[in-house]
This record gives structure tokens, C-alpha cells and sequence, in this order.
């Protein structure tokens, strides 16, 4: 396109680079400039220790909510020798998608959308397929769980941390941490101390002062040592094997996740992504027999104890799991997919592990003068079994509960009254004892042999895997009541145990809407509900506005234009629903505050997806408020303005 | 996830990268090592001149086939002044798909799904919308354009070449290039002399080797030149304004595409991608009144020319395109809008432009002695107005057509026999042409003015749009017969205007499978047939293999087993269908090799797409085999396999 004169504007370059989302604002006063050397005098508002999955994404949230004076430290050298967990579930795949992080986790990895249960066959002689059911049975705006490396999610993380301006600080371990009486102004009361990790000779110190401390270091966390807690549960821990490798087999169903239970024991199958055109990584759970004594702790023997006892005991257990080999594992394997044949390829990797089911008493602990300043996230908060997929959900899933409380407290965006980082351990304790209680009850159920004989039908265990389901695939995660979670249905229908409706406390579901604007088909709950810590208000109109839009233009103006103006600017975002694909609406039927607020936000129900979806009588219409991490806050009828106002109120700073 | 003990293999840490796909095979000797200094002694198989859209785009193709000894220079210093294309097609951003390379400009550019014909009003006053139609109406993956930044495009093609392995070269400017007798041994007979642009004082010059030469540089193509060739066509032009900025006004569809015919001219409407939660960008085209003489050749005057009547016309054209100005291009738009009101923000970008419909005569040239050395692609081929959108994208698939073609000649993998590359001019040039005649006659309706003093009806128009749809959105481009083109339809059903059946010289139209060993749903034409040089056969088999599959035994171990061992290895997939979801079928109803060459390429029709889609009978199957490009080169019945192994064995070397 030969031209002859042009002209450009000073922003036409930054329009190659991707779109950066909006910083949240802030009315506290700016922080402290990032440290330079000397490093006795670093200060960061947030200091983040540990970079698995918890730590990254909070540290990915605070980055992209524009929260930049962070620390996140890990003490491992790189990030090549990192994970076990592979398993992503829909509830975690829509949060990556509201983060447009879930592209490279969706197209390269194993998507698994069946589960296979075979059981013994005819006579108690090798295995039959009793049947496929598809591997979620709830709702969900992607209907499977996905494999791939937990080393590619954290790469995936890391680099979206980078292009954010963030960045990990390797090879430095926390020794301890202090919180100090609240004499220094601006509170950055946490001193934390660190040590370069693999320094030869003597160890190089480091003491870096924070507001706010979030330890995601995992099961011996040392975060969670400082707070004087221990994970408490059980005394015994169940001895697994697993092993990821490329195997060649007879045994049909082995691209899909499979529950199989054999004369010979029990395995589970998880395929994993591909590694190249021809060949998959597949995963093999075996549970050992038997139990084995929870580690005991020398340092904590209470007076008196016998210690050679305790030092028999662990020299039991120590032989116990030296028994576990690569080879053991394939053993099993073989003698559980019998009479199919199975060959092993080289161990991409192989472990065992030994655990329990236990849970961190608290998550935060406040500096004695009611201020939360330190955190765990993850695994140092709950320990449980692996072969339901859900640790690294879980870990992450805390990392999102968390990430923009605190972005909102720090910068002033949660009313002075209400102690918004409270909710953190008041919502996710809560899930990590549903976990803790599903996975012992899931772990004995599947160790358990079926059949006649055995206590436990097929039928029992296929119904307890697809009821658990709401709970494994994260989609029913229902939070408690309290500021964030008012409860009530306003002209909300009924829910149904089948139906995703929107209830205050759950996540709103996905449903394929019209935009008005532009008639671009979108998914709401992502394309329009992302994670970019804003709350939102919905507005869905009855039937009738398209004949009397009139009528609803005190109210369409009161949610656009005077509800928002009282908050921090860009803090709440409207969108308005309505029954139809367009019908014959004209901008001009709208009061004009939602043309210029709301001009992405308004759409069309053409695919009759999203009223039935979400439980609203086209007849009647709704109103609803949904908090920054897409989890339902209040639901009210159409004339009903003043609740959202009011909960809006309770939960974020005024201006 | 407390390990006591585990074992990494060799392999593991790869698997964090993201999945790089197979190189192809090579028969032909390696290449050169990558040269290092001194510069005097530089050999490439591959010299790729210009790194806009057609340039890079071979790049990027060249360096995922495995192709290493490439060198990409660009004149111009940096990526950021580039670009004032926008538009990606439906078929574009197919290949983009077959790519991994879609998602950014989908989520992140403007998708328009309507456009919008506005037409005058009662009484010739004013501006009505008539209506809005689909704006592609032909079956495409995706059922849009998508506007976005070219440079945007660009840079995601540059990352996509860095994680390959490649790297445009910058500040480097063609001179002249020559082609030597064929003395020197393996090829390298392309002497290219370079210099270094904006270095100071003396200029630094660069001579470089190379078996073939892709000149992508542009309308003023040096490398076209020393071909020798001119663009050839009008010798008018059309004067054109364009202008990208934010805009507030009334007029209800600016974010629809719109074709406005006023009393007081016409313009077009082109959304932009938004560039805040509020804000988009508007692209506005207006064609300006008249047309001027194309800029005559001073160089290249005949003897006895008068050449001062050739300074007059010359200066007479620089008075005429010195009058367009930003301020004129918004006078213009605002009238047209009338009543409507219109404000402009600060331009983003503007620019005037002449351009007419000009075509090189060839695309290619021979060392003299048949091999084909030169080439050319894109805006070196072709020049044609800007506001339907296909500058950018028939460059690009000029480039898509080409990449595979020299891969294929450079690793021996075309038959001796075939001249592989004489087919790029053969189906590019064909495709220009249509290119320059449709965009005469499109250029003349959009400039003309409608209503019924004027020759042109709405409807006329409308029809005329709809219409090109098939052109203009890239889908419907047809190669024509040679040996990559075998025609006829085999066992397919024949094929009407809508339809959009498996055609011999046409693209693969997707449809939606469900793949049989893990019950993933797929989207065959991306996620199946990606972009990596390989062919494919299609093998859809009809209802009664369910009953009686070892009737197919034969056949498909022919197809999966012995036609491929004829030819290099991994060089032709095969893709096997089934009706229905997956009926009682076992992998034991399939011959052995099935499982093991295609585990991941058998899939059911569980949605009732393919067969339909692709126009074959249920009750009879059908036979194709698809080039690496995606589109098919033979249709046959499922009893005529010689008939695609004869195919296949024209258009690809045996071992």
C-alpha cells in the first residue's frame, strides 16, 4: 500500500505489545521505591515466600493489580526441578481463562473429558470395562480436567509474571521472620531474615522488612513454623507409588482416566499430554498396602518420651517404603491390567510418597494489634493424597482468594471498618477441611476392593465419584456467609442440587451471550467477568424493557452512572442483560450514562443461555453483585438498586 | 506432596518448553553451518529479503519445517514503524489457527460479525440503515474478520521465529542481486549484495550466497526489479484517505463494519481493537474525489520523451494529494454522517494514498538452466486498494503457498521429476489476478453512489457483497488443476454453490469430530491438519465397517502401513472416520497399524459434522488426500487406493 504521506500519533507504537490490564487505584499513599544495594534497608509492601503454583499466581495477581513493591523468593535455584502435580480442574481452567493464561494449558495439554471404571472380571479373573461416564458431571465452561507438567504451568506463570514487571528472586531460603510492635510508620512491621542457598563457605545474609508476609513454601513451610502451627490430622500416612512414563499396551481405554480395580489391587490411570506425534506420557497411580507412622518430629518429643522407640518406629517405616521401586510399580501395574499386556518405557519420572490428611489450624496471623500480616498459602496449609488432582487446584485457588484482598487493603480500596483480609482463613479454611474430609473418605473408597464380597458396589463407588465431582472440579465451591457473601435469593429462582444458578457464595457459571455493540458472540464469564479485581454489578432486564425501556431508566442511570461515582473510579462495572437477540433496540432506548459506562457491557440473550443459565425469569428480571474473583456477593429483584448499593458499601471504600 | 524418594529421567526438564513441532525429514545433503565472520564467505540456502507480513510469515514457516539455513534482513531499523494493514480474514486466521498462532489476535483484536449498509434518506437527506447482514457468509472456522494492528501481527511472528530458532537481521538493504551460471557445486548461485542502511559516513557492504531468494519487499521490490519485472495495470489511481482514532459520536453502529453511501459521498467504517475498557480505535476510509496519474518512471523514459510534459503531471499530481489532510479526511466523514454528530480524538495514525490495480507479470525466475532461483510474494506481486482488507492476507498466503513448496525442494522430498516451485506461480498468479479484478469492480460500486438515479441499487451492492464473500474472505480460493490439482470428486457428492464439500483444489472446511481413543472433542481442520508440511489422507469409512470392519482390514493397513513406508518417514498422516460417536467399536475392530500409526487420528462423527460438511455419503465413504497446505489434491472412492497412492506418488519423493 504505496503511501505518500502519513502521520502517526505518540501512542501508535504501544499498540504492538499485548494489552495490559487496568492497575487497580489507589488511594493510600504510593510505596516505598524499589530497594536498591544495600540490601539492609530493602522494604516491600509484600514479600512472597515460595514459587509453586501458590506462590507464582499471587505473585502473577499482585503484578497484574499493579502492585509493585513485592518480593517473591524461592529457594530453589531454577525452575527446572520443580513439580509433581499435573492435574488442572475446570474450576482452575476458567480462573486461568479469566487471566487469558489458559491458551498453552488447554491446546498442548491432555484433556480428559471420560473416566473409565473397570472392575474385576466374570469369576474374579482379570479386569472388565463396566462402563465410561464423562469425567464432570457438573457445569462447567470447560467439561474436562487437563494434564501436563507442573513445570510448564509455573513457566507459563513465570513468564506472565515477567511481562507484568515482575520477577522471582531464586536461591534465597527464609530463616525466620518477626512481627514488631507497630512503632515504625506506614507498617512495614514483618523483618524477615533469608539466606542465599548453596552459598560455599559462610551464608550470605539478607533482612528485608514487609508489610505483609504470605508464606506458600510449602508442606514443611517455614512461614507457618514461625506462626507457632503445625498441620494437624492424622497419624498415619498412606504409602503411594506413581510413575510417569511412556508405555505400550493392549489395554484399550489407556488415553483416558481410568479407575481400575483388579483382583490383583488397584491403579489409576492418568493420561498425560503428548510428546510427540506418536507417543503420550502416562501416569500411574498404586496405592501400597498397608500404612505407615507419620514421620516422627525429634525436635518436639515431649519430656520422657522413649526416644528409641520413636527411632524404631522410624527405622520401620524407613524399610517399609525402601521397598518401593520403579520396578514394584510396574509390577503392580501388570498385575492389575491383566490379561491386557503393558511395556514400560524409560521413567520420565517416578516417586513415592508417604501422606496424610492434615490441615493448618489458622492461615493469618495478625501483629496484635488486629492487622492480618502474615499469611500461608497451599500446601503449607493442607496436606492430602494426590490422585484426585487436586493439590495444585487447591494451592492456586487460595492464591486467588487472597491476591486481591490484599491488593484491596493495600491500596485502600476496602471500607476502614471492615477487615477484609479476615475473609482469607474464614473461606478457605472452610475448603481445605472439605478436602481434607473428601480425600480421606475418596482414599478408602478407592483402596477398597469392589465387589459382592467387598462391601462396595460399583454402583456406589461411580455415584460417590460423580457426586464428589462439584467438589474435585472446583465448580462447587460455595462459600460462607458473612460481608463478602450476603445470603438471599432476591428473584433469583430456586436452586435446584442439578443447577448452577447464581447463588451468593458460588461462582458464576458461564453462559454465550450477544454483545449489543458489535454483535460479537462472547463467554461471559471470562471475556467479561476477568480477573482483574473490579466488582460488578448485573443488571439482567425482564421482557418488558423492550416495549417501556423508559421505565428502567432511573434505574439503568442509578446502576451506571450514581452507584459507581461513589466508589474509587473503575472500581464497579455494569453489564445489562436482556431476554432476545436485539429485538429492535436502539442505543437510544437506553439512557445515555450506559452508552458511555457500559458500551462493551450490555448484551443480548440470542443463544438462550444465559437467563435459564443463571436461574432468572425472563418475566421478572434480577439483580446481582459479583466480588472481584467471580464468586456471587448478593442477589436482589430489579427494584432493588439500594441492596447492591448497600452491600457494595459494605465491602469497598467510598469516595 | 511430601516425596521421600524419586527419579527424574533424562527427558523431563524438556517438557516445561512448549511443544516444538517435527522437523521435516531430509534427503538431500545438510546444509551449510550458519556462516560466521568474516562476512565475505556468507552462504544460506535461504535468503529472505523483507520482513513484513509475507516475509516474515516464510520465516516463520521455514524455520518450523526445520529449515536453518535462512537469512531474513529488513531495511528498516526496528519493528515498531510499521503497518498500516489491520485486517486479518477468515481463511487467514485459519492458517493462523493450523499455526498455534491465532489466539492473541482473536482475543485481543476487534472481531466484526455484521456489517452494517447505510444508504440516504427520505428525500436524499441525511443517512438509514438499511440492514445488516453476516459479514461472512461462506462456512469458515471463524466467522469474522478481525481488525488489529499489522505490527502487532508482526511482532507475534518475530516471537514465534526467535522461539524457533530464527532472527531477522535489520538495518540491512538490497542492492542488487545476480545469478551465476551453475559452476559452483550444491547450488548456491544467488550472489546478493547488500549494504548496511543509516550507517554514517561510508556505507558497510554485505555479499551474500544463496541457493533461493524471496523477494518480499514491497510495492517498490528491488528484488522484482533486477528480475527485470514491473508491476503491470492501470495507470491511474484512486486517491484514498484513511485515518485510525477514537472517535465519540451518535452514529449507533461505529463498532460494526459499515459501508455508508451518503448524498455527500460514501465511506467506510472499520472497528479497531479497543485500547482501554472504554475505548477503541475507529479506522475511517474515504476514497477522494477523481483519480490521478500513477507516478511516471523517470528512469526508465523512452528516448524522444518530452520530459517536461512529464514534471507538469508529476507536479500537478503532487497539488492534488497535498490538499488531503486529517482535517479533510474528518470533514469528509462528518458530512456523511450527517445528522449523526462525530468528534475526533488525536489521530492515531493517518494517511493519504494512490493505488491502482497492478500485477507482476511473473512471480519467479530460473538460473538458466530450469531450476527456479527468484521469486517473489506479496505487495511485490500485487498492489490493489486497501479497504477490503487483503493486502496483508494475500501476502501472507502467498507466502503459506510458497513456504511448504521450497521446504520440500530443499530436503529432496518433491519427486525429481516435479518442478515443485514452478506450481507457486501457477496457482499465486491466478490468484492475483482475481485479486486485481475483483477489487476494479468492487472499487468502482463503492465509489459510485446509490439510489435509483444512479445506476447502482442497494441491492445490487448488497448482492455484490455477499457475494466476493468468497474471495475476499479467502475461503474460497481455488487452485487449479495440475499435479498438486488432480481433478475430480471420487465417491464424493457433488458439490453445489453454497456448498463447501471436499474439493479437489479447495481448503479443508472444518468441522467438529470426536477423536475415538480418548473422546476429545477436535476441531479436524486445525487441530488435525495443522500447518507442518506433511500430507495427509483422509480415509472415511461408511456405516457398514461397524458391522462388518474386517472387510476394511486391507485397505487400511494399506493406507496407514504400506503407502507411507514408500515415502520419507513421517511424511504422510492418515486420518480415519467413522459415522457416528463411536458405536461398539473396539480397538481390536482395527487393524494393528491403525493403533499404532494412527492412535490419536480416528475419530467419530459424533456431531453429525463431517460427512456432512464434506459431502460424503454415510452409506459409501470416500478417499482424499490433502496437501501440506490444506488443500486437497485428490478425491477418490474407498475401493481406489492406488488412485491416492498413484497421487502421492507425483508430488512426493519415495525412499
Amino acid at each position: 500500500m504505496p503511501v505518500f504521506v502519513q502521520q502517526s500519533g505518540r501512542n501508535r507504537d504501544a499498540r504492538i505489545s499485548p494489552a495490559h490490564l487496568n492497575m487497580l487505584p489507589r488511594l493510600t499513599p504510593p510505596p516505598p521505591p524499589l530497594p536498591t544495594l544495600p540490601r539492609e534497608q530493602e522494604k516491600y509492601e509484600v514479600v512472597i515466600v515460595g514459587s509453586g503454583p501458590a506462590g507464582i499466581l499471587s505473585s502473577v495477581l499482585l503484578a497484574r493489580y499493579g502492585i509493585t513493591s513485592v518480593l517473591t523468593i524461592d529457594d530453589k535455584p531454577s525452575l527446572t526441578d520443580v513439580g509433581q502435580a499435573d492435574g488442572l480442574q475446570p474450576r482452575t481452567l476458567e480462573v486461568f481463562q479469566s487471566l487469558d493464561l489458559a491458551h498453552e494449558v488447554l491446546t498442548q495439554g491432555c484433556q480428559f473429558h471420560e473416566v473409565g471404571f473397570w472392575n474385576p472380571g466374570p469369576g474374579n479373573k482379570g479386569i472388565v470395562r463396566t462402563n465410561w461416564v464423562p469425567n464432570i458431571s457438573v457445569p462447567a465452561r470447560f467439561p474436562h480436567e487437563v494434564t501436563i507438567h507442573q513445570g510448564r504451568i509455573e513457566r507459563i506463570l513465570n513468564e506472565d509474571l515477567e511481562k507484568n514487571g515482575g520477577r522471582v528472586q531464586r536461591g534465597w531460603r527464609v530463616v525466620s521472620f518477626v512481627i514488631e510492635a507497630p512503632v515504625e510508620e506506614r507498617g512495614f512491621l514483618v523483618v524477615v531474615k533469608m539466606v542465599k542457598t548453596g552459598a560455599k563457605g559462610k551464608e550470605k545474609k539478607r533482612v528485608v522488612r514487609c508489610k505483609y508476609l504470605l508464606g506458600a513454601d510449602g508442606a514443611r513451610s517455614v512461614v507457618r513454623e514461625g506462626m507457632g502451627l503445625k498441620l494437624e490430622g492424622d497419624h498415619t500416612d498412606h504409602v503411594w507409588g506413581v510413575m510417569d512414563t511412556v508405555v505400550k499396551t493392549t489395554f484399550p481405554d489407556v488415553r483416558k482416566k481410568c479407575a481400575i480395580h483388579s483382583p490383583e489391587g488397584s491403579i489409576m490411570i492418568i493420561p498425560r499430554e503428548r510428546i510427540s506425534a506418536k507417543q503420550a506420557i502416562t501416569r500411574i497411580y498404586c496405592q501400597m498396602e498397608g500404612e505407615v507412622e507419620k514421620d516422627p518430629d525429634l525436635d518436639n518429643v515431649e519430656k520422657n518420651t522413649d526416644i528409641s522407640a520413636i527411632l524404631d518406629s522410624k527405622r520401620a517405616a524407613r524399610e517399609r517404603r525402601g521397598k518401593i521401586s520403579a520396578q514394584r510399580i510396574q509390577l503392580q501395574t501388570e498385575k492389575v491390567l491383566a490379561p491386557y499386556s503393558i511395556e514400560f518405557g524409560e521413567a520420565d519420572w517416578w516417586a513415592a510418597y508417604q501422606i496424610g490428611q492434615r490441615v493448618s489450624p489458622r492461615f493469618s496471623q495478625s501483629d496484635g494489634h488486629g492487622t492480618l500480616r502474615v499469611h500461608i498459602a497451599g500446601d503449607a496449609c493442607h496436606t492430602h493424597s494426590p490422585k484426585s488432582g487436586q493439590g495444585m487446584n487447591v494451592s492456586m485457588m487460595d492464591a486467588y482468594n487472597f491476591s486481591w484482598k490484599l491488593a484491596h487493603v493495600l491500596n485502600g480500596l476496602a471500607p476502614p471498618d471492615f477487615d477484609l483480609l479476615a475473609t482469607y482463613q474464614h473461606e478457605r479454611l472452610d475448603i481445605a477441611w472439605q478436602l481434607i474430609n473428601f480425600d480421606r473418605e475418596f482414599s478408602k473408597m478407592f483402596s477398597g476392593r469392589i465387589g459382592d464380597d467387598h462391601g462396595l458396589t460399583h454402583e456406589q463407588f461411580q455415584d460417590a465419584y460423580v457426586k464428589m465431582c462439584g467438589f474435585t472440579s472446583g465448580c462447587g465451591i460455595e462459600y460462607r456467609e458473612g460481608r463478602l457473601v450476603k445470603n438471599g435469593r432476591g428473584s433469583l429462582k430456586e436452586r435446584g442440587r442439578e443447577d448452577e444458578y447464581l447463588t451468593p457464595g458460588r461462582r458464576v457459571v458461564n453462559a454465550k451471550v450477544l454483545r449489543f455493540c458489535d454483535a460479537n458472540p462472547r463467554d461471559i464469564q471470562d471475556e467479561d467477568l476477568p480477573s482483574t479485581a473490579r466488582y460488578r454489578i448485573l443488571a439482567l432486564l425482564p421482557t418488558s424493557f423492550k416495549n417501556s425501556p423508559e421505565k428502567y431508566a432511573d434505574m439503568l442511570t442509578s446502576l451506571t452512572s450514581a452507584i459507581p461515582s461513589i466508589f474509587p473510579p473503575s472500581m464497579i462495572e455494569v453489564l445489562i442483560f436482556f431476554p432476545g437477540e436485539r429485538e429492535s433496540l436502539e442505543w437510544t432506548d437506553f439512557p445515555p450514562c450506559v452508552r458511555e459506562e457500559s458500551e462493551w457491557l450490555v448484551f443480548g440473550d440470542k443463544f438462550r443461555e444465559v437467563y435459564a443459565a443463571w436461574g432468572v425469569d425472563e418475566g421478572v428480571g434480577a439483580l446481582a453483585a459479583v466480588r472481584p474473583d467471580g464468586y456471587v456477593g448478593v442477589a436482589a429483584g430489579l427494584s432493588e438498586v439500594s441492596v447492591v448499593e448497600k452491600w457494595l458499601g459494605g465491602v469497598l471504600a467510598k469516595v
